[in-house]
């Protein structure tokens, strides 16, 4: 249920509210927007929360619309804005966030953030552990490679992103990393999720190949109630029937979620293609429909890649697709962060 | 097979070539395009070629690389651009077809044709004939509707595009249409392809929402190889189990048709999102993936529209639109047709 | 809406509600089950049958509960047994259709017509047009074709079953076949379907690749609403991100259609599998699932067939599932028909 | 690959080749089947091993078919058998596994343990740890659940089956569980499965309502390759555009495991179907399939269940299915287990 408070109501008023729901066993998780000041019980049982609509200063009490509580524009109206150091997401800027599949070694890594870096982009990527579909495939360089990411930070300044994959590594992950990327094979990984839920860094969730739109918010809201509401949802593609591309980016996505989710937006489109022609046209797709940002895959040597080379832009690709995103974005009213 | 000449090869050269496959049993096809003239030999049978190559002015023969041929950019480079009056689709300008999903009345498809115009759209769009899921619901106005279209023709100018939706109604619907329309569920019904492949009016043919884009081609190459070439492909979402839109549209189908065909791509966001408020973003996004078109649905009052009124544009919300394309398709090097 | 008698009705009570409802401009489709008299009013617009219900020997009226009307298990409960010949489908026993994909030549069909005759079978099925989604690919021997069924039909006394692909096809092949195929491709061809529901024939509508149950029974209700009443439905797979099988047989759309309609449903495993190996599993477990039928491939030479070859039985493969299915057939209580 | 030893080579020469492979520094894995020795060699680099085909007693070396390896069917041809005390799965006969979604209170699951025993089923399932999409959705009894299982067994002798969510649960839930049951949404939570990979219980894995076939197995492998082969396969329902069912049963992925993978294969037609009355037809075809098993619900009262009610079959219906089940069973040459 959200309880919206009136304008011109008190913070005894509020007091008031909010012990009154304490009283009936329930939590009350106050918000106070620049509009609205609002009230959300998020408890698992429909509270009965009727006599609540005749206290002093209550507006009205309203049922949430969509399944998820804490991720709803209905109990959040503005924007969240992510804070990753002085960088912002989901603000009036559109973020890039670059850099190879895996981390493969030093020299790969550090040429990649410089490339990221002179290109214009805003966020290292790079897998240190790799959740791989073969258990005979690479598995990352784990530690190893969360340690290359974070040297790569201190020479570029670049913020790093990088995949969390089990519940016990969050704690050492998030040491290194500035945002956790949950992938798309963990989305419904619940424990995992609670887990970052409970960490205070930034995460990243990538939508599941065959997860709808609601799952995805219901996967966040298990973050959130977790106490970590600093949350980017990512649209990586999703299954179908389809085999043209490896998987079908859901470019419409990127205006549902806007409707019902507060949280920012990334589109991942070196997944959804994975095929490096595509990467371009679908990244500047994405900035076109209104999202926030992109995650894209680059690699000094896309052919020697260790993983998902195909998908993977040089350098000087790179270099053209920032300059035509810069176009775009600033077309649409959200330009890049300088 | 696709026999490709020598740019300093002579005409009496090409002339044995072709007679040469003529004897074989089979149909030479030049085309003469500005950087090459290739022969394309599209019999059912894979024809054992491989004398040609010896034959003075050949410089090599090659299977097709895709499944289709005449649709492949194997055969022709060039992009083809289609003509509808002084209307060119395909070339170096964005094209916007805009209209009622069907034509219900006079009044009302002259005022949507007034608001086409002054918006700045280019062709308009409209349903005589419906092929609805229910035998119950309305099935348009027919040939009715074909002299509504082509009055709103005679006040605006406005080249007119409308289905048609059986082998036998292809000489009455051209004999009004600037542009044929195949529907999606139409899009493998081979009587029709061939009945508009023996007409002379320019077709766009809707991708089935089962389809697959190698799917799409072939039956592109049904209406091509009955000999009509001017073809345009459209994009309108596919079936998925994302139910937040009526259909995903599939906006990497734009950069993978370019590379495996010359014909111009239109996307249809109206139809893909089901609802007019996820509309503009995939309009836009359209633009930015590099789309030649799109076609779109508006009506002066959607909620009293007989078919699709969820999906419709109102005219405030079309000349808004018309504005953001005209910022985008300007920034991708595309700009709208003037 | 749907008008159900009291059992102590009388014809002069059912008179007067039938003037009624033409007095207000609807069509009554009056049934007589063995349980229940009903009275369909079909229109397009719902009426407000709401004084009808005041009328003598009305029990009740209540809206169709499926989108479908005709084909409905409210307007029809006890199930519909389609007669071909002495044959009966959808009644008490089991049927088996099976025959090549498509017609060759005499010889093969005759081997074939003799083989399934031999093994048990029921129906000769034989594709004379052939609808493929490449233009180059083998057409069918057409007229020849149904020649060649007629031919094999009077040496062996099977009736024959064979798809028609255009509406101007419809009597050509009406003259030749027993059953009227409409193939996945066309489920939504409306013109075919209207065509087919004014002949008298029996029609097998097989469900489109990635159509709903529920389209499915509305392409039926076209048939129907036409006049042709005498149909039967058929899961053939639809598509899924599934590459291992050709698609995805949906078996649970057995029990879904016997609870919707009451229309017989026949499963075709051979289109669904499109590998042979795992033709025999999932004809098995149609026959476990309450199907009234199958239809299947075989060919004397599956390695030189023209179309499909790879989901074809040969003739001891036809033989050996014969009597694995008499044994499951009769252990659900729907032995094959002797 | 796959190195095969030739019926009349001693045990000198095995020795000789597993030493050979062991100096190149890769993992030699012998198993012994009755009709040969193989042994299989499952590095994640793909091993130059030209040389061992030289040496006595090798019959011959081949790279292995499917991606997996301790999964395929190319290294170990007898079918796997799963034992469970004195319960064999994967044998000759049949089993059935059944019981609430969720374990909700004593009585609820004692009642339940005496209907599985009393209709003749094998296993108790039942849920304490419930992976819900919702975070405020009942997330299961949790260690109180397990307890109650054991109980139930204590008091009927079924073996009981339950899932584990998380790795650092594995242990716990190992000390109750006789199978330990890996659900849909973790099918490709790596860290799990090397979790169960390293317990001794054996494992139901669940395939991924997005997943392949492949995926499935590549998923099993992970188990298997830490070191646990007692795995069963569960299908339970992909996710397609339908909407009749929860998800779609793939029925045909019975005969593709079995030609792929030694492993059991058991159906889950509760989940595939989501409604209670088309479990029974599902459960049918899965038996007529070749399934080795399926997996129910049932509850005492579905409709006051807090998990999954519309699925779960009463107590009557779970008696007649069996009898069905028994039939059909007996008609594909594979009886319930007695």
């Amino acid at each position: 249920m959200i309880i919206e408070m009136r304008p011109d109501s008190t913070l005894a008023d509020l007091g008031r509210v909010i012990s009154f729901v304490e009283n009936l066993g329930f939590t009350p998780r106050p918000h106070h927007g620049a509009e609205r000041t609002v009230i959300g019980v998020m408890d698992a049982a429909e509270p009965d929360l009727a006599p609540v609509a005749e206290l002093a200063g209550v507006a009205r009490i309203s049922p949430l619309q969509s399944k998820g509580k804490l991720v709803s524009r209905d109990f959040r109206t503005e924007p969240t804005v992510v804070k990753v150091g002085r960088l912002r997401i989901g603000g009036p800027r559109f973020v890039v966030m670059a850099g190879p599949c895996a981390v493969e070694s030093e020299e790969q890594l550090l040429a990649t953030a410089k490339a990221v870096v002179s290109s214009g982009g805003h966020v290292l990527r790079g897998g240190a552990y790799k959740p791989r579909t073969s258990p005979y495939s690479f598995q990352g360089l784990k530690e190893e490679g969360l340690r290359l990411l974070a040297l790569a930070r201190e020479k570029t300044d670049l913020p790093i992103i990088t995949e969390v994959v089990a519940p016990d590594l969050v704690p050492l992950v998030s040491r290194y990393a500035d945002i956790l990327q949950i992938g798309a094979r963990n989305m419904q990984n619940y424990a995992l999720l609670e887990a970052v839920g409970k960490a205070r860094t930034p995460v990243m969730l990538k939508r599941g190949l065959m997860s709808t739109i609601d799952e995805l918010l219901l996967a966040a809201e298990y973050i959130m109630s977790n106490g970590n509401e600093q949350v980017l949802l990512c649209e990586r593609g999703i299954r179908t029937f389809e085999t043209a591309t490896r998987n079908t980016l859901d470019i419409s996505a990127v205006p549902v979620l806007h409707e019902r989710t507060h949280l920012p937006i990334i589109v991942d489109p070196s997944h959804a293609a994975g095929l490096v022609q595509y990467v371009p046209a679908m990244a500047l797709a994405a900035a076109a429909a209104g999202a926030d940002g992109i995650i894209i895959e680059t690699h000094p040597d896309p052919a020697k890649a260790l993983s998902d080379g195909p998908q993977a832009l040089t350098f000087p690709m790179l270099n053209d697709l920032m300059k035509q995103l810069g176009t775009i974005a600033a077309a649409v009213g959200k330009p890049l962060v300088t």
